[in-house]
């Protein structure tokens, strides 16, 4: 017995997932990774008074969150200066992505990204029917301008850029973005992905218009806020964008404790300024790491660093390999030509102690693994 | 400018919640409730163990979850007996909800469940642009047999039934649930919501055989493990339906503190039991409130007592706003004749003390306010 039938698309759909996870890994090599250095999450936690928070509201959680959100919205709007309908949070940006993609993906519908870019945002795009248009990097960056005529030429209703980006770390300036934003076609709408913006240089946010028809801005309690694990995210958008959202939306999905950690991160206007510094650090340190080792790392602002191996997509594979055997979990960029680069999180000084015995033996293995395979 | 455009089932769907929350309801009120009876909560909360679990994880909350939830779904497939492969974790039932809509409902697909059950699937049904086929209650109870009739005829591909049932409480035994998947039409699938099984007396819940396509049972630890607020539901399906889930749902969408909140409630042999025996106290004095008032309460197998006020839906309508007016949170059915009935959650000692306090003058007021109306 194969009933029932599922829907077409779904029938159609291939099993994939946007990212294994490090523990799936774990399970994989039979032992934990001595550095944790290949999600992109904080090691450095959230701030003291989000967990102190959080532990106080424990005992609370045998009740549902309030289904408006509305005390970190309000927290979240005074922040950005924008009225509290603007904004909608979700389970991480990952969830708001796939309500994105929900509320303006059809079957066949054209949508705009950069070749190599989240793959998380294609897997909600092609769920709900959507065609990919890819478009490649340059210089490794995303590049506006070929994203906005890939989106003119498609006549597509939804383009996606993060800026700062991932994989890769590289940034535009505002002036950039504003342009980029300013420059959409009609009927078409920017999802701007600022996951990493707290690590970036000032500047590096345009200004936010709530109510401009032409962006949604997704942010995030998972990266400087060190919340991935409570799953908070938030998208700015026009209040009928928001509208739409919250037809679909399972209202009662967010966690009541998380929502509390977030509303408490807010507070405490310290935190953000010393994980900068930290992540900073952690980024020379990869650096200098990288460095010692022949290697290049790319600027970065965000907080990993992309490390150009200084080969092709094969070697780089085979580093990332030799580390993840080795207990150092990375991750790398899935095209070419930016998989010559492995993808390093800013870790703690003990994870980079890791990282740093590690590289020169997995560079060693790569190195020797590739000669024996072309021999 | 009103751009973009949303697909055209989105543009068609109206705004609307399941439920309002009760955070919106005492915004609107101007002051916090003082009984929080209305949402099926379990003011009991979780167990001790699953707190200590959470308040120890909280610090690892910078990590991701396990995208394959693995722990949890392996201490699951133990206490259930079948293997993790055929348990899928969700974001509560609702959220698990929202999938089976997904993989099943596409515009048009027909779908069955009963006139006045839960609203929450309906809504996802809905926003597949599913088409809701309701048969009435009978006698209080969800009906299995014009379930089956209505999905025969319909030749709808998933039939929903909750047992026990939400709102009025009531339940069929194992037997009658075992007779109603064996009956379901081919390419048809039952949604056994077992949300309040806990609740039940023995012998409430069928055998569980996970490959049996003809259904997918729901389980949360949002009701009688007291959690509500962390949102861990989980599913028992075959392994080709949890396959079909797993091709369209956020894969780091859970929380990670939940998740080890969960595995924790499950380690705690003796919660369960305490929770039942103050349940049952509960619900004991619900009844005898009820009945000093004129009223009478409803057999219940969940956490909940629906109180019968006597005359019809207007009326009880009126008195469950005079409560909730005297700071005691009610919620009741939807549809006649079930909206004669109020749905008390079980309570704290305190929290029924409130309720019974303003019961009285709740349905004095009703009935004032409702002859002063036909006068």
């Amino acid at each position: 017995m194969s009933r029932p039938h599922f829907t077409p698309l779904v029938e159609r759909l291939p099993a994939t997932i946007p990212f294994v996870s490090p523990e799936q890994q774990q399970r994989a090599l039979g032992r934990p990774f001595s550095a944790r250095l290949g999600a992109n999450e904080n090691v450095f936690g959230p701030s003291p008074r989000a967990l102190a928070a959080m532990a106080q509201a424990l005992p609370e959680c045998w009740m549902y969150a309030d289904a408006e959100h509305r005390e970190l919205r309000e927290a979240l709007a005074a922040k950005h200066g924008v009225p509290f309908e603007n904004i909608i949070v979700g389970e991480g940006v990952d969830g708001l992505l796939g309500l994105l993609a929900r509320v303006l993906v059809s079957e066949g519908t054209p949508v705009v990204t950069s070749n190599g870019a989240y793959p998380t945002f294609n897997y909600h795009v092609a769920s709900f029917g959507g065609r990919l248009v890819k478009v490649p990097y340059r210089d490794d960056h995303e590049d506006p301008d070929a994203l906005l005529a890939a989106a003119a030429r498609e006549a597509a209703p939804l383009v996606y850029i993060a800026n700062p980006d991932n994989p890769m770390g590289t940034w535009w300036p505002a002036s950039k973005m504003q342009a980029m934003i300013a420059a959409m076609p009609s009927d078409s709408v920017l999802c701007l992905d600022e996951a990493y913006i707290e690590f970036a240089p000032e500047g590096t946010a345009p200004e936010i218009d709530p109510e401009d028809p032409r962006v949604v801005r997704m942010r995030t309690f998972s990266k400087a806020y060190g919340m991935a694990g409570m799953r908070v995210g938030y998208a700015i958008a026009t209040k009928r964008m928001i509208a739409a959202f919250n037809k679909v939306k399972n209202h009662f999905g967010m966690n009541r404790i998380g929502l509390v950690g977030a509303a408490a991160s807010l507070a405490d206007a310290d935190w953000i300024p010393q994980i900068r510094a930290r992540v900073e650090a952690a980024r020379g340190r990869i650096g200098e790491i990288a460095e010692k080792n022949g290697l290049s790392a790319l600027p970065s602002a965000t907080n990993f660093v992309a490390v150009d191996c200084g080969r092709d997509g094969d070697f780089a594979k085979a580093v990332l390999s030799a580390l993840i055997e080795r207990g150092v979990f990375v991750r790398m960029p899935f095209v070419e030509p930016e998989n010559r680069c492995i993808r390093v999180s800013a870790g703690t000084p003990e994870m980079l102690d890791a990282f740093e015995t590690a590289l020169p033996q997995a560079l060693a293995e790569a190195a020797a693994a590739l000669e024996s395979a072309e021999a």
